[in-house]
């Protein structure tokens, strides 16, 4: 219960400015990206220094107040929709880049950190931070770490779980756990780094976080690929890896996302093309070159109708800019969009892409497809309008065989967008039953009176 | 308590021939490549299936006999030293490759598969298993990702648990876990995966391992850098590193080593030498000739008195297999060999071998120093005789001052060995209390009776 007494003791070390009560501010942070029924929680704290942090999570156990973090609520899988009876903890009061290493290639950051802002910081020293979820001008590290973001890059250089070195976390009693290293290797203790990412915030709650940088490429080249058959274009995707070449990006968009992002952007897009590819080759200069020159051969050969390399690095941002924009683009069209995200063996992308198109005819429901190709990652988006009930039970049904195909074809239900809520009550068509026990005795072990984001990635 | 009735139910499932209670049997299984009292374990077991092996742990636990599975034992921390009233369970019946999959870069295999057996089975199909840890000829896949083995390569290509896309494994009650996907991201339920590696054994029982190939270097060069002084030779190693060089290996050897591998291969290597690094850049020809170049010059500004260019495989080979010969070489010298693997931000590898020696004089040992040196993960090696009682006490406290010195430079207690029994004492000056009871409570969750592989990690 959230008396005003316990609201008093959380302003001792919060500040009153901090602990927010007003419906206003209740509302703001009652729902996230996915398309979930928001949900107005009890409370907002926005703890300013790790100490208050911690203390702040010990409170919320000790009274039973359910806690769900939130960095900017950018995810698609209702991670951040609170409960009614709990709290909700803002981390943009810590959002500080406590250390840029540059002679050991490391960066410490509070959670609150912008994930842009992290990689602009670290370039200006002439280092390179690779995940790129699409949300990164606004998304929070803490975010991207507690739903092991993927993005763009996922390709060649991995997706967050692949740049966390180390996690500092409070446990559900406000004691500090270290893990991991600021070291390239670190083989002590049990990776509870690894565990912790991609938990939702369901196990800990992230003070600080140590993240691994690298050199960035010496050269780029950006091109795209146009094609008047969308099946050229997925054909051209798996010769592409199965040709050995790893580009640091291998997008695709279908005619239908192609016009929605030209009507939204104006970049010069091909609006009258059946798919395009848009890719992207870095490292040494020669290795980009030869990279191109077999993009280039492998695009013509399987089809493409034209190639285009971009011809500066204002011509690149113009393109790339444009396909970030692809959910904002789509969703102007529909007041519900759904960003579906599950992911195949690169091989299946061919299939997979086949299998959306025959979905959105079974269904009658326009389908735009978009997403990280290259790394079997697709974005089916569903435009329709959640009040129109009839049409949401067909929905629901071409969601599920989303998830169906992509998991006949050996792939996941879930690339980079997280389990949540949105799709816990899928997990088991997956995973086993035993999995989701496993999981639970966990859960229930580092969280026994299931404070810590109630609700998400086991149900 | 094994009884003979209960060794009758092991016989009916695993086969009369796949259970073992002969001493001799026994005592084979008895010690592991850590310096370690021997522990004879009740029984030996050997599934030669997938069913067996889950069946094997199921009757384990439900007659509380602790159970510690065992590759080929070569691990340096004692995670295969089982318990005397326990069973040991070989994996070397569960050897098979069940897939190598070329369109979509993975293999799926057994936990009983030789690492370099597998390396070899993907370079025939022009693919590329980075992970090489020292043992890799006699080691097997579930023990490297039971440890986290890392190796030679760290430096560039990471550790195991990097190539880890997904583990089957069975829980204490003989349930089959599923974690991770054949896909490149994978966002859906708990990344349980990355619990287990490196989890020693202590948390399931691995089934089949879906590991990550990448598409091997194009080409590659290897140098040997001569040092009349150890602190040019460990300058070097930060040097390459701050210039955003990444080489494939960058491995250290001080004098003892150097002449204790020269005694052991005759490779040819330069006796007289206070130290002297072996490097090895790959990737594009174009790149590696700019990076040779770039790490030559280094070594000559810095003080190398000779470099040396491998002119072809067979002088490459010799040389990495000379290298890789340390530990047994070292081992000739004296009757017990203590490697270490503590492990420091790479900037600090200067700071660390000075401290080395410093604990070298001040203890009176002999201590030779090779090692990962790229990814700041030397291996100190204590050359001993743990008979001499008045030695063993300097010894003790040499490796305490070691670990000391690694933490106070920001670095890790291992970086590739695990902690297993040998460092679970030390886990709290790295970590805090609060770390080790909340990895006692996913231990006490998941395996209530402490039956996988007790002791270790947490202790």
């Amino acid at each position: 219960m959230i008396t005003p007494a316990l609201l008093a003791e959380f302003s001792t070390f919060l500040g009153k400015e901090n602990v927010f009560t007003d419906p206003a501010d209740r509302v703001t942070y009652s729902y996230d990206a996915a398309v979930l029924a928001p949900v107005i929680p009890a409370l907002v704290l926005r703890p300013t220094s790790g100490e208050a942090l911690g203390k702040a999570v010990r409170l919320c156990n000790e009274n039973r107040i359910p806690l769900t973090v939130r960095g900017a609520g950018t995810n698609l899988s209702g991670g951040t929709i609170p409960k009614e009876n709990g709290a909700v903890l803002l981390t943009n009061g810590l959002n500080r880049i406590l250390e840029i290493n540059e002679a050991d290639m490391f960066a410490v950051v509070q959670p609150g950190v912008i994930t842009a802002g992290l990689a602009a910081a670290v370039e200006k020293k002439g280092l390179f931070y690779p995940p790129d979820p699409g949300s990164q001008s606004v998304s929070t590290l803490g975010g991207n770490v507690a739903e092991n973001a993927g993005g763009l890059r996922g390709l060649k250089y991995g997706v967050t779980r692949d740049y966390v070195m180390g996690i500092q976390f409070f446990d559900v009693n406000g004691e500090l756990i270290k893990t991991g290293s600021k070291t390239v290797k670190c083989a002590t203790g049990y990776n509870l780094a690894g565990l912790l990412v991609g938990s939702e915030g369901t196990l800990g709650v992230f003070n600080e976080i140590t993240l691994k940088l690298i050199p960035p490429p010496a050269h780029r080249k950006a091109m795209m690929a146009v094609f008047d058959d969308i099946n050229k274009a997925s054909e051209t995707v798996a010769a592409i890896i199965a040709n050995r070449i790893i580009p640091a990006t291998l997008e695709f968009l279908d005619s239908f996302t192609i016009r929605a992002v030209e009507d939204y952007s104006h970049a010069g897009l091909p609006v009258n093309a059946a798919a395009m590819l848009l890719i992207e080759v870095d490292g040494h200069p020669a290795q980009v070159e030869e990279d191109a020159h077999k993009v280039e051969t492998l695009c013509r050969t399987l089809g493409a109708s034209s190639i285009r390399v971009a011809q500066d690095d204002a011509e690149r941002d113009r393109v790339w800019s444009a396909r970030r924009s692809a959910l904002s683009a789509l969703a102007k069209l529909k007041p519900t969009v759904i960003l579906e995200d599950a992911t195949v063996p690169r091989s299946k992308i061919p299939d997979m892409v086949r299998a959306i198109q025959e979905i959105s005819s079974e269904y009658g429901l326009p389908i735009g497809t978009f997403g990280h190709a290259g790394d079997g990652n697709l974005h089916p988006t569903i435009l329709t309008d959640r009040r129109n009930r009839q049409e949401w039970v067909r929905v629901e049904k071409a969601i599920e065989a989303i998830f169906d195909r992509a998991l006949a074809l050996g792939g996941t239900l879930s690339g980079e967008h997280g389990t949540g809520i949105a799709k816990s009550c899928y997990l088991e068509k997956e995973t086993s039953p035993a999995t989701i026990i496993y999981s639970k005795r966990i859960k229930s072990a580092l969280d026994p009176h299931n404070i810590l984001n109630p609700g998400k990635i086991i149900g």
